[in-house]
């Protein structure tokens, strides 16, 4: 078998065959397989598609090029969510505690290149001492103790997702259904999951802009899970506005905790409650997703929640201070408002624009080796559809640099439409796929 | 600019404009952009293809990556051909000696790349103390005195396109008419020509199959030349079998020289005086392509195409003795028939198979760091449409190595298909592109 020649066939429209993938997988973690033709390879791919078997055979590749974990010792399911927007991983840290208190394992594994804002990894570093970078055997340790754990991708986790996930990013073959569907069932797979809840966003604020592709890339993503044994739903949720009020690393902390202690923002606590009667139904500890989310909001106003959060926190070497007192969490030193030149109604707020201004202030990565500012971020005050005065506050910035604060505040006020009539209101949930039976 | 949004843009059906190409082949050639960001832009451009305007700008970005050689102190126009099958060269061997004689100046800079069975320049090297290795300013003193030279490419000819074809010959994008028109006219227009006729072969044995595959690229080819100011013609030949008679190095020479002495195979003398009635036209010293015709056949008769070859070699450091008598040329050390095992008629014979024995034999390159054979290849006995009794030898295999001949051998015996009814004539020129105004 030569690399050229599978290369040829997928860019001729063929079908490549699981040993062909595990070839080219194979040979590009190894070294034989230089970048140029995996590169070509994934071009390819991108333009020409993967085909369901394909997909499978890719995922399955990727999967067993490293550790797949296994969590026998510890009794019950396992199970794990994943968003396909890293804005939006703040739900990870709701949820996890949730669940684990619901009486299910958590093993939760993130990435750092996906997506260059803030991701979970960030998030949780943003609490004093945390740490991320465990071994499996300390994961595994954690696990037993408060069945949460969050850590970051080790180099035995799917290091073919790793390597082949950085050549896609200079690229430019990061958005193809196959390609993301191996990547991210590949590493969510490695945990050792019996289940998993995906969600996946839609709108403008969304990788997938249209809901056709966030439901085919949702249905190829359960498809997948559920070849190899595992119960997997996605749900396609609403990304036309950011999820919650808090954008930067210690900011949504700050929110995370307010929404473990039965307050936060509305949309946020709701899109959690949802996720979570799924995983808790999933994993077989609630009948219906009715009971999983009747449950779930009982886990936090019993405080069961929170305090699992904590308990992982302190296991994980984080100050568990800054969680009982979230002013001890890294704060900016300086804030402005952005004010809203007339008044009116919020028509819509761009999530890709306040995203990147939240990376402008530092609190995400413009560069893999750029390091993460934890205290800087934005708070918004307004949600699309309220009323505005002129003059009235749309958000706040925090920051620790005067330069970045004025870049972040130009793309800031360009980033919400300010209008007459209000717009129509867009469901949470938009809809459900890889749903058997019944679940309400 | 970035790499990456040009791929992007490339992969999304986009134009690129002609400042985005020069940013991508500059980048890449001066070595800012990597082979895997290159390698991925190239398949977008396979797959997605280029416009006119899009490949004219290719070929110019590549032509002035390096040195545009210019010959205005040598009286008259400059012409040169250029065949798309590296097996088909040997007929520059023989057009450039006419052609020369013939009143104009014939610069020929060929490139090693192109192609695996030996290249024009292996055919040459085969001639005791060749070099065609020489500088630009050794070229020109060579064009001076007997108004042909045919050298290798220089560093200084069109290094993108030689950073470029390496690039494609690994990543499965070398059969694509835009790439192949730039990489080709870049090296072309870097000769300092004033014309060109292209050889674009169509059939069973050339690259391009399909004969509007062929056409097309031919289309492509004449327009980017006229762009630039050049004549340009291209004549569609056929490939079904291969021309002459003789394959490998010190063979062909031998075969140009029967046709320079007025001998030689009638398809191969054919082919020759058509293509250099072409260039006597373009170039202006005969009225018509049939006046051209009819001047070539006088300059063979008169033997003074053979003087020009016999000159060009003496200047380039050839031992001329083996012009003279061509036995004295690399003789191979053993040679063994291979006899057809029915009686019929041959139907076809395989160029590709054919090639590729003579590459078993040495006679060409498997990898580029290989060193050629110069004595090594095969002689057909039989031409498609001959008959032939069982036991009869279809060709003959020269060789030195037992073990190659056998594999050449038996890739022999499946290139020639024998049956029973004669098979269809094919002409020899199937149609020709770029052609205005009265010729014939």
């Amino acid at each position: 078998m030569r690399a050229v020649d599978l290369i040829r066939k997928k860019r001729d429209c063929g079908e490549l065959s699981r040993e062909e993938i595990d070839f080219l997988v194979s040979g590009y973690t190894g070294g034989e397989i230089p970048d140029y033709q995996m590169a070509a390879g994934l071009m390819a791919i991108w333009i020409r598609g993967l085909n369901r078997a394909e997909i499978a055979a890719l995922t399955e590749v990727m999967l067993h090029s490293g550790e797949v974990l296994s969590h026998s010792e510890i009794p019950g399911k396992k199970v794990d969510k994943h968003s396909t927007e890293s804005m939006e991983n703040k739900t990870s840290l709701i949820l996890a505690p949730i669940v684990a208190a619901g009486g299910l394992t958590v093993p939760m594994i993130s990435g750092r290149g996906l997506g260059h804002t803030g991701g979970t990894l960030d998030k949780l570093e943003a609490i004093p001492g945390f740490n991320v970078n465990l071994s499996t055997a300390e994961f595994q340790r954690v696990l037993r103790e408060c069945r949460m754990g969050l850590i970051g991708q080790t180099a035995e986790i799917a290091p073919a997702d790793k390597k082949i996930y950085a050549l896609r990013d200079v690229t430019s073959t990061v958005e193809n259904v196959g390609l993301i569907c191996a990547s991210i069932m590949s590493k969510k797979l490695a945990e050792g999951i019996d289940a998993l809840v995906l969600d996946v966003k839609t709108g403008s604020g969304a990788f997938m802009k249209k809901e056709e592709d966030s439901v085919r890339l949702a249905e190829v993503m359960v498809e997948t899970g559920k070849r190899m044994g595992k119960k997997v739903v996605a749900l396609i949720t609403d990304m036309d506005q950011p999820l919650g009020n808090m954008i930067g690393n210690a900011l949504e902390v700050v929110e995370v905790v307010d929404v473990l202690r039965g307050a936060g923002p509305q949309d946020l606590r709701e899109l959690c409650l949802e996720l979570a009667g799924w995983m808790l139904h999933l994993g077989g500890v609630a009948a219906t997703v009715a009971d999983g989310q009747q449950q779930s909001a009982q886990l936090i106003s019993s405080g069961a929640a929170l305090e699992k959060f904590r308990r992982m926190v302190e296991l994980q070497g984080g100050d568990v201070r800054a969680i009982d007192d979230t002013k001890k969490l890294p704060q900016a030193k300086l804030s402005m408002p952005v004010k809203s030149a007339t008044a009116g109604r919020v028509m819509a707020m761009q999530c890709e624009q306040i995203g990147t201004a939240c990376v402008i202030l530092g609190g995400g990565r413009e560069r893999k080796e750029d390091s993460v500012d934890p205290a800087v971020g934005i708070v918004l005050h307004k949600r699309v559809g309220d009323r505005v005065d002129a003059g009235e506050p749309l958000v706040t910035i925090y920051y620790n640099d005067e330069s970045k604060a004025q870049r972040a505040r130009n793309l800031l006020e360009q980033s919400c439409e300010i209008g007459v009539a209000p717009p129509a209101k867009r469901p949470l949930v938009h809809r459900i796929i890889g749903e058997t039976g019944d679940k309400h």
